[in-house]
């Protein structure tokens, strides 16, 4: 799980930062998914590491343009590049207007690659390794955050225990290895959590972008491994930031203490915090320690590993 | 009269070419006319020495999203730039529709800075100066290409002369400068067209894409002292071009001989031209040059500028 920022600017594109896109790569499967998609993303996946071919699925918060304006581009790009790989979308309600108007006005085509869904708070996806939800957070259009949340992995079967204690190799393991208790013909009770290691806590991870300091920010933060939420504003602003429903850096930071996260990661500046001005963006970032001292400042390509709950090391397993 | 290339690619961006747009600036008004506003139009104009502020007009060819894609978040950072700037687009049916849904989903409000102005074969756009026409393309879908006349300029009125004559100043003067004959008390004729320096011919910008080879592009071009003409693919793909109604380097090479221009420049290259690859930019360019040896080959952030057609030097006006 690696997530690589796209654009971390908020309403119009700088030379150093673009408009909203965060990338959420999950190599064990060899897909990226999106979180927002500004206008340049595909132009920002062409200068990261990421491939536009493992697109897998997009996640829009709210329709406002500096997070879909590219979203017509790229999947035209991943359609010309006939990599044929399906794409869903998830979004708020006008997603698919917007999509199908777009493409009835380019002459273009979307096929039955593109799926759109029409999210609801609640869960939004979930397959066996992954549940996404989303929450309706406070911006001056429908907006909403996002929590994706791995699943616990079962611990390790201890096999050379289960053979140590004589139990015989076959149907016996596979009841152990669900954590079963079975009973030996010598009359012995083996139970199967004896021979597990401890499950492995799946991450999680939310975003919140656009929005004011809201309870359902705090909701999705809920114990996340990584929160990114966004700060468009210092905190001497925040008379902007309550006029136009967005966050202080110190907004941000409550929502990360609120939630109990491990890691804040803050996006979405305003332009005005150019390095140079009276503020920059190191102020945000420090007025947002002061309350939440493991909070960092996302930059564009940046990319953030978020770190497995390994119980031990396991140096047999593979990294993913 | 300078010509910058913002977007020379084909279809999709590369990591050195983006999609389709031209500007053409105007110093003498401050002004920027954009021809074709592709996706990441406005981060390449961040890039560029062009200020966003001083564009007011934008001409679309067509509706094909590598055309079309970054109007709407160009108008949008326009708007929150907050120059008040109006802004006048041209182009086929749709365009309007185009922007009114994307403005409607994405909750935006034009304003009355922005005017639609649907183009039909003939005059666009006409004032002092300038003179905007159009003629229909061979596409796959709708498609114009665009002429810019710069009016003739008037001679320079020598004054030096008409006081060696002992014309007296004053109204006379007026009635010479615009070319009529006088008669003095002393009943002399004097024609004005003497006094005056012969009017500097206006130069013509034609810009022809996307499209196969077509007789409207040799009228739009004629006499052009800059043709701009879309080179999608080399020679030896022209079967490509039949069928996909795009032009070779020579088709564009052809236009301009036949048009009898001054300067071609080729754009519009297709990404499997990629240096490096069995065939490449360069290519294209000697195919292009073994017809018509004045051709040059566009590259994003090429800037050109059109010479002024002077009769003769006059180092004491301002170059524009
Ligand atoms: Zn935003
Ligand atoms: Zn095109």
């Amino acid at each position: 799980m690696e997530i690589t920022f796209l654009g971390t600017s908020s309403g119009v594109p700088t030379r150093s930062r673009n408009v909203s896109s965060v990338a959420l790569r999950l190599p064990q499967r060899a897909e990226v998914w999106l979180f927002d998609c500004g206008e340049g993303t595909q132009h920002q996946l062409l200068r990261s590491d990421l491939k536009s071919s493992q697109i897998r699925r997009i996640f829009i918060t709210h329709m406002h343009g500096d997070h879909i304006f590219g979203l017509m581009g790229l999947i035209a790009s991943c359609g010309l590049a006939g990599t044929g790989q399906p794409i869903d979308l998830y979004g708020p309600a006008g997603l698919e207007d917007y999509l199908k108007a777009c493409a009835k006005y380019s002459y273009m085509n979307f096929s039955s690659r593109i799926s759109v869904h029409l999210i609801q708070p609640g869960r939004v996806y979930e397959d066996e390794n992954f549940t996404v939800s989303c929450l309706k957070l406070t911006h001056r259009v429908p907006a909403y955050g996002y929590r994706v949340e791995e699943k616990d992995r079962p611990g390790r079967f201890n096999v050379e225990k289960a053979i140590a204690l004589g139990i015989p190799s076959g149907p016996l393991y596979g009841k152990l290895k669900q954590g079963q208790t079975i009973t030996l013909e010598d009359g012995r009770k083996i139970r199967g959590t004896d021979l597990c290691d401890p499950p492995e806590t799946g991450r999680k991870f939310a975003y919140c972008t656009d929005t004011v300091f809201c309870d359902a920010a705090v909701e999705l933060a809920q114990d996340a491994d990584v929160l990114i939420h966004e700060a468009t504003f210092a905190h001497q602003d925040a008379q902007l930031a309550f006029d136009r429903l967005h966050s202080t850096s110190t907004m941000a930071a409550q929502v990360a203490l609120l939630g109990g996260v491990k890691q804040l990661i803050m996006t979405h500046l305003s332009p005005r915090y150019a390095p140079g001005n009276a503020i920059d963006p190191r102020n945000l970032l420090e007025e947002a320690r002061a309350i939440f001292p493991n909070t960092r400042l996302a930059k564009d390509f940046m990319t953030y590993e978020v770190p497995r709950n390994r119980t031990q090391d396991e140096p047999w397993q593979v990294a993913s």
